[in-house]
């Protein structure tokens, strides 16, 4: 498959004005979250992005997007009817295209020399021909925090996995029981990374979903049946994942950002300063 | 004398947004800047409060104050004619009586045990019963971007200076020649903290540069006619201040927050983390 679309998702009403917050790029300059966002999207070599917002939230986008606002269409999530449903409103963008999907309120940092999260993920997608959910080997105590996978390492592909459960949020139990992936650290699962590459299959489940009348439509339980039939793959990507909507979690980062950037020596010495109470 | 009143300038044009960021207090709780400088305020046990703005930002400006909302008044700066001038337009508010100034832009953190920094200041100024401004001894490299003092120690009272001039952003051979206060580490200088309290012989002094139809009327050069005329001290405030707007500025200024309150061993185990690359 070749990507050419992205759908970035923000209407969660407690995520609509993170991507909106300023932060200082690893490059030193000063770009809203959302800016750092489409430019990670674009180091993967995709131009056409389509942003899912709450009614009236487009101005303060375009705005947040600086010059990348051109490239960026708009859909409308009018009811919270949750992320799924906010995925399936971008369908009129997508048609039966595969797509790169990324959350708006995670900043990705990647490991040093290796390439951008995005690019990472879009790459083994476009080699596996199929769907990949970007994950991150997490401990235990985070699963609270994000939906989980369960599956098989393929064959002689590190970092690549066949999934065959996706569990949202689950229990230390529920996750033991079925989420156990061979070759982990122990206490640790494969949770998700914020972006994924989804196919025309997972939109068809989206939509069967949204025909049956739920109030509510979520991605893990979709996800978990995309995985019974098609083939649908997990990479670990090499890099980090940060939420800007956990506590300290814009400073952390931002300090993610800075620490792997330019301005590197200028804030450890910052923060040396402020650890040892130093003018 | 009594203080009643605070005068909290949020007009510049750089500046007007920064009040608005949202951090999380020593406390543990989110607020925005804007709500942080208010309850530093309070601290003081001062409950009438002015916010100079431009116009149109009062509603930003009262959703950020959150309950302290109902203790405001604004007014708004119509032209952009200088930070003293900015100070000028709360005449009507302040009227005749001596008052807190402390600008919008930066975050003050006490020293552990201390008294909150606006507490510390506007005591000596009602024990000295004069204009006094709060100063941190400050490298000679951070001239650039502060107000600075020079003068005398006053006879036994430790941190309290008679001030003999203020230079706005000097440079380092102007510091040398006129600001150099005995006793301080060498290559520091007393520069301004962001708080002042303020008397009538100030805003008159503001009024008579006003009616002189300067373009633009800073505060330095004020103050220094100020020294002039009548008893003007300074109070080494025991804290730290932190300018929101320079570069890693709200970051800096989080992490201080996050340090000395409740959240410390939480944030310096992320700061560890993140130095060690560990998720």
């Amino acid at each position: 498959m070749k990507l050419k679309k992205a759908v970035i998702t923000a209407a969660g009403a407690s995520q609509r004005t993170l991507p909106l917050q300023m932060l200082i790029d690893r490059d030193g300059a000063a770009k809203s979250a959302l800016c750092i966002v489409l430019e990670e999207i674009l180091s993967a070599g995709i131009a056409e992005m389509c942003v899912v917002v709450q009614p009236g939230d487009q101005a303060a986008y375009v705005a947040a997007a600086g010059e990348h606002a051109r490239r960026l269409q708009f859909v409308e999530q009018h009811e919270a009817k949750g992320y799924g449903h906010a995925i399936l409103c971008a369908k009129p963008f997508v048609g039966d295209e595969p797509f790169l999907h990324a959350v708006s309120d995670h900043l990705w940092v990647r490991t040093k020399d290796a390439k951008a999260c995005a690019q990472q993920l879009v790459e083994v997608a476009e080699r596996e021909d199929c769907a990949v959910s970007a994950v991150q080997a997490t401990r235990e105590s985070l699963l609270p925090n994000f939906g989980a996978v369960g599956g098989k390492r393929v064959q002689g592909q590190p970092r690549l996995y066949a999934i065959e459960s996706v569990l949202e949020k689950p229990t230390p139990t529920e996750a033991e029981q079925t989420l156990i992936v061979s070759g982990l650290r122990a206490g640790f699962y494969l949770c998700f990374f914020g972006m994924h590459v989804l196919t025309h299959g997972a939109m068809s489940l989206l939509e069967a979903r949204a025909n049956t009348g739920t109030t509510a439509i979520q991605l893990s339980p979709v996800l978990h049946e995309l995985s019974k039939r098609e083939r649908y793959l997990a990479h670990e990507v090499q890099g980090q994942r940060y939420d800007l909507g956990v506590k300290y979690g814009l400073t952390q980062a931002q300090l993610a950002l800075a620490l792997s950037g330019q301005d590197r020596a200028e804030v450890l010495t910052q923060l040396v300063e402020l650890l040892a109470g130093r003018d």
